[in-house]
């Protein structure tokens, strides 16, 4: 099995706020395609010790992936240090630059700025990775055994080239091991109840391995096998999967990483049928979520944001009398709020979030987290309270996926 | 100014999901004291790659930090390769083992598992740092100049270890080197034309140290400091912070590290002006960022998401006839949206946006990437053509931050 290295290049890495994504998905890349990630490295812009760094990795694994250090400025020296760790010459290539020089004119920008020229620097006997979403090419050689790639460090950027040029280099040195990994996520259970139910099953294989981690609102079940081919390890994973799916019924929303929005918006396009949403606490929350997924014009109507109690009246039509006696924040309002933007919508369901986000605005009757969701369709409404321990964002992101997940229940 | 290495040990570490999070507490410990994270390493359970990492560390930084690898399993190996670096002898101390077996004993275990045996064994030269929250003692010694310190892997156990123990020994050795920190965002400008407009400036310094980063819709401008207290640190940011923002004038939006719609909330709250939203290719997205910040319901009226032609009608009043001549993606219909929502809502101003985000959806004329922003104060009505490359996530995300920064600019 090939070994491999992750170096993570900028100084911006080595604080205390960032941390580096990049090396979590190249690691699922890796591990797919049988190779295993013995290291990881973060390093600053710092010639010495990006020049041992790179030295060491090469000496040792067979796979050796950088990300960062390929922009336009002084800062960026991940070219002109591995050149010189590998004992290679660096050169200005015209055609990179002429590449390089078009996208810039392709912006409508006729003088490419002259420091993006040190991007069209390459290192003797790489090839050049062209990168469609930005200006840095990235390169890719081997060097006595070892395979190194050279890869922008904005996500991006490196996700698509790793794709498009990277991959399938590393495939043809690879083994013959395949991995598989799949997420199953999970609504409405909490960690320890989704371990008790589906331990007594996962626990009997050791091929696939599973994990189980809790990650802000949703339960993640984790699942990797191995096999002689990635099909061997995916049927491997069908396997136990369909175990745990059928011991967790409606409970397990998502079986390929799919997010709660896309399973929302898919069972929606499927059914044809149209949603409107009324949000108050989670601010549009919902309606961004929704519409982030493609296509979801074709269900999404419409979303209001009432965040004043003169909007929910006259955008919703919730009875102001109601407001005075319950509060904006009660399931009356909340149901109000799902009746009225169906209804002026014209729309098969309306979905609606009214609560305390915090976090000010929390009293003793209405703490903070308190939140009501509704959800109305021709026929009825149902309602539900929740109380949401956390910060202001958390409040916001769970109250959202309890609302869709509300509606995910309601179109199955 | 000292230098530092962390190296946090675990094959759980190099997994595609989980994150080393003591290194970023660390690294903000480290530069509170005036010591710099010059690099990190993640290795997992393995010998030969382990002892190769902390012989180079030792060599070329004065502190050498390592998490995990402490417990009483063959996979613990931090205790056994350390001492092979560094050429030491490592023998089991009595006294630990003593503590141990009592730490066993007053859990109600009278046998303490004779694996945990290990965890008593000590580095020559080394002290002993005990650990109240868990079996695995710590240690802590000097190498040829080099300070380093075994800790163990959980945060809980960690971090009252260096607090306890290590940052006291490491304040003697960093003197009175202290730092501070800041980032500047820009809006409004590419990368590469902030660096020539501010490279001038500071490449006359060497303190503060300046690196600029791309972080999808905004340059990211970091200053970093070092004097004899944190208020000298400071006064260095400040002098070349000031020389920046100056050169840079409307574009640096952000000078602490704020949101753009935490600078937008805060010029809206003083102003004491109110503001209403109206949304179409961005679903929600720029409401949800407006009312992400405590206290919005302040300023932030109300927000609605007019995703069919229909609703830009009966919620705004967009004129039908405009929509059909010029389409819903226009200069016009954006003007009314703009307009719309604000006399709708009765605020101070409105702020729309209406595009392509795609992938679905272009055409020749209005392809992918085409948006309009728009806004309107009782006096009169701006708006802007905004051609943005990317996907749809980029282009609804660079869209909501045009969109805020022309609201921020006009409340300028």
């Amino acid at each position: 099995m090939l070994t491999a290295e992750i170096i993570a290049i900028g100084s911006e890495l080595l604080g205390s706020s960032r941390t580096d994504t990049n090396s979590l998905w190249l690691t699922d890349q890796l591990n797919r395609i049988g190779i295993d990630v013995k290291l990881k490295t973060i390093v600053g812009d710092d010639d010495a010790r990006l020049e041992e760094v790179v030295k060491d990795a090469v000496k040792r694994s067979r796979v050796v992936m950088t990300t960062g250090g390929l922009g336009p400025t002084e800062d960026d020296i991940t070219r002109k240090v591995v050149a010189r760790a590998l004992g290679k010459r660096l050169s200005l290539d015209e055609k990179v630059l002429e590449e390089i020089r078009e996208r810039f004119r392709s912006f409508g920008i006729a003088n490419m700025p002259e420091r993006n020229s040190r991007q069209a620097m390459v290192i003797a006997g790489a090839e050049v990775l062209s990168n469609p979403n930005g200006s840095a090419p990235g390169l890719y050689l081997e060097h006595e055994g070892c395979a190194v790639a050279l890869m922008p460090g904005p996500p991006r950027e490196m996700k698509p080239m790793f794709e498009n040029h990277v991959r399938a280099r590393l495939e043809k040195l690879a083994g013959d091991t395949r991995f598989a990994t799949r997420v199953l996520r999970v609504s409405g259970l909490g960690e320890s109840a989704v371990d008790e139910k589906i331990a007594p099953i996962y626990t009997k294989y050791e091929n696939p391995q599973t994990t189980i981690l809790f990650n802000s609102s949703e339960i993640e079940i984790h699942l990797k096998a191995h096999g002689r081919t990635e099909a061997d390890a995916e049927a491997l994973i069908d396997d136990l999967s369909l175990k745990i799916e059928k011991e967790l019924g409606n409970s397990a929303f998502s079986f390929r990483g799919e997010t709660m929005e896309e399973v929302v918006g898919r069972r929606l396009a499927m059914t044809e049928f149209t949603l409107a949403v009324a949000e108050s606490c989670t601010g549009g929350l919902i309606a961004q979520r929704l519409t982030s997924v493609p296509g979801s014009s074709k269900y999404f109507i419409e979303g209001v944001v009432t965040y004043s109690n003169e909007s929910k009246t006259r955008l919703l039509g919730v009875d102001k009398k109601l407001i005075k006696e319950f509060g904006a924040v009660s399931q009356q309002v909340a149901r109000d709020m799902a009746r009225g933007v169906r209804h002026r919508a014209k729309t098969d369901f309306g979905l609606a979030v009214t609560g305390v986000a915090g976090p000010g605005g929390g009293t003793e009757d209405k703490p903070v987290g308190l939140v009501y969701i509704a959800l109305a369709d021709s026929a009825h409404t149902e309602h539900k309270k929740l109380t949401i321990p956390g910060d202001r964002e958390l409040v916001r992101w769970r109250a959202s996926q309890a609302a869709l997940d509300m509606l995910r229940r309601r179109l199955i």
